[in-house]
């Protein structure tokens, strides 16, 4: 095994050039046999093995930097950086992070997560350099659905003047999650097949490296063939020099590459193919299923544990449809999660009102925008934590002009093993201080239909937001009507009162039952929105009850206990508030349940802080 | 007059060609000399005088639809549309709005006042007309230096598949506020002086009318010299068919591209060449200085009043560059906002250490990620409302990293005149639910030194907020060292307590006053951080006082005042809390002393609600 070999940074240079494919093959069984056990993102992985490769036999780490866009293809870069053996423990919690982390090891140099920030933050990070007079080496590696978000073009935009080396790759799998959109993608397609593919000859090669002035040469040739031929100029024509195509999966020709690109003082772009899932025929015949995967057989690639009750993404799915069949102002909008958020059947039945915008919140926030003032009614279903791209656009182009945009806010809550940089725990905050917003979250899949029925009658911005993972099916029989700013009563008694919202009133259930056994009295309340808060229920039930227990998955400044707190306390009513939610701190990775112990925000920790607020 | 016959939408084209130089005339005319007395902006309205008129003139509103993007370009558009009788209200109170706003006229169909958002909103119209099966024009007008905004890009990436007509006119003037930045600028300056101008020459408009096949064979044809000679190819590559560029200042010739870009049936760029300031000479000398003015005298463009006083750009500005004298570290960003931000004389003093990033806020804060964790101390100076654009970043690339980045957060709190768009009330909240993030706000000019001083020294994230305009001055007495979360108290004194924030200071000195006038007690604290907040100060001080007043110029939700309340009520300290803050509503135009007493901020107001909540 070539991979026992491989124990810390820079042991992949001992592997002589001939190894390299049975290296990669090695590499690539062992993520199928990991993953296959943790679950993980798998396809983006198996795509860059060799990529990775080259860029530490062509770097000196971690003096030298790479920066991960979004991270999910860094697996390797883990292998090859010593934390081949923590495999076991990926994306559990006080495991290794499915994403680079600066706490993990040196050679993680920039934390990520969120799409298209790398060419920025590696910019940041030359800058830093030269400023210092040292003279490491920066690469930011990019794939071609990151390259859709503004961000990578606006550090496009600001890379052109650079006078001092700086080296973009761009990994071009034709894919984000789903297949990449847009004018971007046509064009790098196009490029591919261009009759002018400069197979980065051994000739120009040589030229290069002694004098750049060859590639300038060609792009200044305004009155020769020679344009006609040098694939890229979109990036050249940005100020970006343009190398590539190059292959992806061939070691040597991408080291030499990376090596040549060394020596070009400004921004050089290395436009390398990748095949996503590349080794893993389930993968790359269903890349996106593969993209992040629950643990598989790796025989047929079929999920372990097969899913036996409908999660909440595949009530959306049912429940989108149904609208769009009722109504045709009814479009629906995705950035470039049609899988992830269960659009795709709407997608098939409605392909002209079904939008993906490619990994670009802000576009698909103002475009939706735009519809809404055109006479239709966008539903944009995006998850929490990338809604958060989209915050100028969602309080300016959309609430200050109260156009009745839904947002169908998916892995609302905390998410479990992709860790901080995805749980969906900041959307209530950030929404609920923007005017003329609207917010509520279902206790069970019936109300989630029933809230997206609400929000598309609507006439004003509003947001339901739910979970990742199982639709809870219990609590089936309560189902009131949904009306605006009003709780959903459960089980009233008196002492006590629950007001819970979304996964928190399953919690709840589970509170009220422990108390009970305790022998005190509980109401639980499904509080149903998180603005407006229900103050005319508040205030009728503050007659009998004595403690008012709020509970969201959201941080607690500017949630939904704060509202109630200021509630009660401004109009003097004498009731204690007691808010369950989440503290001032990133949250780690790890399944929900750990993390909900972790974080107190479980059933037994909130029993336990109940009767602890009673004793005070 | 021509102008006296421009009373109603429509209007112009009673006016014959021959006369449209001296309408445009008239026009700037009066645009010169209303602006001279409201203030507002005048160097971009002198720009698009022509191209307004042309758009009018080809176009049928409201039927046909024009996106203004940032809109502070659209005053033409609002005296062409029955407004010109309005304009002595300008950014007043109750007055004309100096932005494009659907309640104003129906020809407005879009509010904007951030950058880049016409193409994406335009889109969204366009896919409401089709679906809908109608057939109006629909027009996005963007500035060149909106284009560096990346929602742009993402636009335009999205535009590429259209197949019925979308009009997008760059109005290209090389400007932003101060000079565009960037690749694309660079790429936009070789188009204008490409050897290939094409002049839009009458043979080509004939085929390109009756047959669209003309462009699309250009485009097609790579084997040819032609793609040598079609400006525009960035464009083209992207999948928008490209026109120009046009003469912005030739009415006849704009209308006629517009007539003919009508019938391109797909997404269609028109770049027209404009001159920021047009036709009047300080202006066209100083366009920087006239992109957003206050009253001038029109012979010698001087100001009307000229300060006296320093404001806080000014302290900014001196305090900065000391910083970097001090501390080699220090680098300075701005998002296209150098002049308005006070940096110009940092970027002359330190033109190595000074970053524009152009109008694109999500790169300037991932940047300054990179350079943080690339061991610089990064200033990024930049207005409350925009920092809303990069609210992501700030969380995922700065706070998760806990990396040392300074946002000097200007124009926070109320702006004035620009109104709802502008408003700084909303960065306290969005900052506060973000882990690791601290915020603080100076008194007066000496504290906002001390602040940024302590911000730069400060090993995590940090915010500093201060107000657009004058430096508040009095206090000066009061200076005490600035430590991490701990207020600074100014008049000790028992019963009440007003806890306040940055230029809330000021008017807590005015309240204290007039509740001393009747009677009360008083304490004045300079409260300082909005996060953390100094409990130990609060829990000492509810011995001696029965009511807390939190003062902020920011919305209530999420913000200093509902942490103060949480503090005290779940700590059960006896005594009452009372949140002065901005109500959860937009914030129209108009002077900043008007806005505080609608909105029952101001000195009277506050005293009165005190004493309100005394007697309840």
């Amino acid at each position: 095994m070539l991979l026992e070999l491989i124990n810390k940074t820079g042991d992949i240079k001992k592997i002589p050039q001939q190894k390299y494919q049975e290296l990669a093959g090695e590499i690539r069984h062992f993520l199928i046999e990991t993953i296959s056990k943790t679950g993980g993102h798998l396809a983006s992985n198996l795509g860059a093995v060799e990529l990775t490769m080259a860029l530490h036999l062509a770097l000196d780490l971690p003096k030298d930097k790479i920066i991960w866009d979004v991270g999910h293809q860094a697996y390797t870069h883990k292998i090859l950086t010593g934390r081949k053996d923590k495999f076991d423990t990926l994306r559990q919690f006080g495991g290794l992070s499915g994403f680079p982390k600066r706490c993990e090891s040196s050679t993680d140099c920039f934390d990520t997560g969120h799409s298209s920030t790398s060419i920025s933050a590696g910019l940041g990070m030359v800058k830093a350099r030269d400023l210092m007079g040292e003279d490491y080496t920066v690469v930011s590696v990019i794939g071609d659905g990151s390259l859709t978000g503004g961000l990578a073009y606006e550090a496009l935009n600001n890379a052109s003047k650079l006078e001092t080396n700086f080296i973009i790759i761009l990994n071009d799998n034709e894919m984000s999650i789903s297949e990449s959109v847009g004018g971007m993608k046509k064009y790098l397609n196009n490029v591919r097949t261009a009759d002018g593919y400069l197979n980065l000859k051994e000739d120009v090669y040589a030229q290069l490296s002694s004098n750049h002035k060859v590639v300038d040469g060609i792009r200044r040739a305004k009155n020769s063939f020679k344009q006609l031929f040098v694939p890229g100029m979109v990036f050249e024509n940005l100020g970006i020099t343009y190398l590539g195509p190059v292959d992806g999966h061939n070691v040597a020709s991408l080291e030499k590459t990376i090596k040549e690109a060394k020596k070009v003082k400004k921004a050089v772009m290395i436009h390398v193919m990748t095949k996503k899932g590349k080794g893993y025929g389930p993968a790359e015949r269903h890349p996106a299923r593969f993209h992040g995967t629950e643990p598989f057989i790796v025989e047929n690639g079929l999920p372990r544990n097969p899913r036996t009750t409908a999660n909440y993404q595949d009530i959306f799915s049912t429940v989108m449809c149904k609208l769009g069949a009722r109504n045709a102002k009814v479009v629906a909008i995705t950035a470039a999660m049609a899988d992830g958020t269960g659009l795709k059947r709407f997608r098939n039945m409605y392909p002209d009102r079904f939008i993906d915008a490619g990994i670009a919140e802000e576009h698909a926030v103002t475009f939706a925008a735009g519809m809404a003032a055109g006479g239709y009614k966008p539903v944009f279903a995006v998850y929490s934590s990338f809604l958060q791209r989209a915050y100028d656009q969602i309080l300016e182009d959309v609430c200050l002009q109260k156009l009745p945009v839904v947002f169908a806010i998916d892995r609302a809550g905390l998410v479990g093993s992709d860790g901080e940089t995805h749980q969906g725990i900041f959307d209530v905050s950030f929404l609920s201080s923007m005017p003329n917003m609207h917010i509520m979250a279902p206790k069970n899949k019936w109300e989630l239909s029933d809230m997206l029925k609400f929000a598309v009658d609507f006439d004003m911005p509003v947001a339901v937001r739910y979970p990742r993972g199982n639709a809870y099916d219990g609590l089936k029989d309560f189902r009131a009507p949904v009306k605006l700013g009003k709780c959903e009563p459960l089980y009233e008694e008196k002492d006590i009162c629950l007001l819970a919202l979304g996964s928190m009133v399953k919690i709840g259930e589970e509170v009220r039952k422990l108390l009970k056994d305790r022998g005190l009295n509980c109401s639980l309340v499904n509080a149903r929105f998180y603005k407006p808060i229900d103050t005319d229920y508040i205030k009728a039930a503050s007659h009998s009850h004595k403690l008012f227990v709020t509970m969201e998955e959201n941080v607690l400044t500017g949630g939904f206990g704060e509202k109630v707190r200021d509630y009660i306390d401004t109009n003097r009513i004498d009731a204690g508030v007691l808010n369950i939610a989440i503290p001032d701190q990133f949250v780690t990775h790890g399944s929900v349940d750990k993390l909900r112990a972790e974080l107190k925000i479980d059933a037994d920790s909130i029993a336990e802080r109940i009767i602890n607020e009673l004793h005070r």
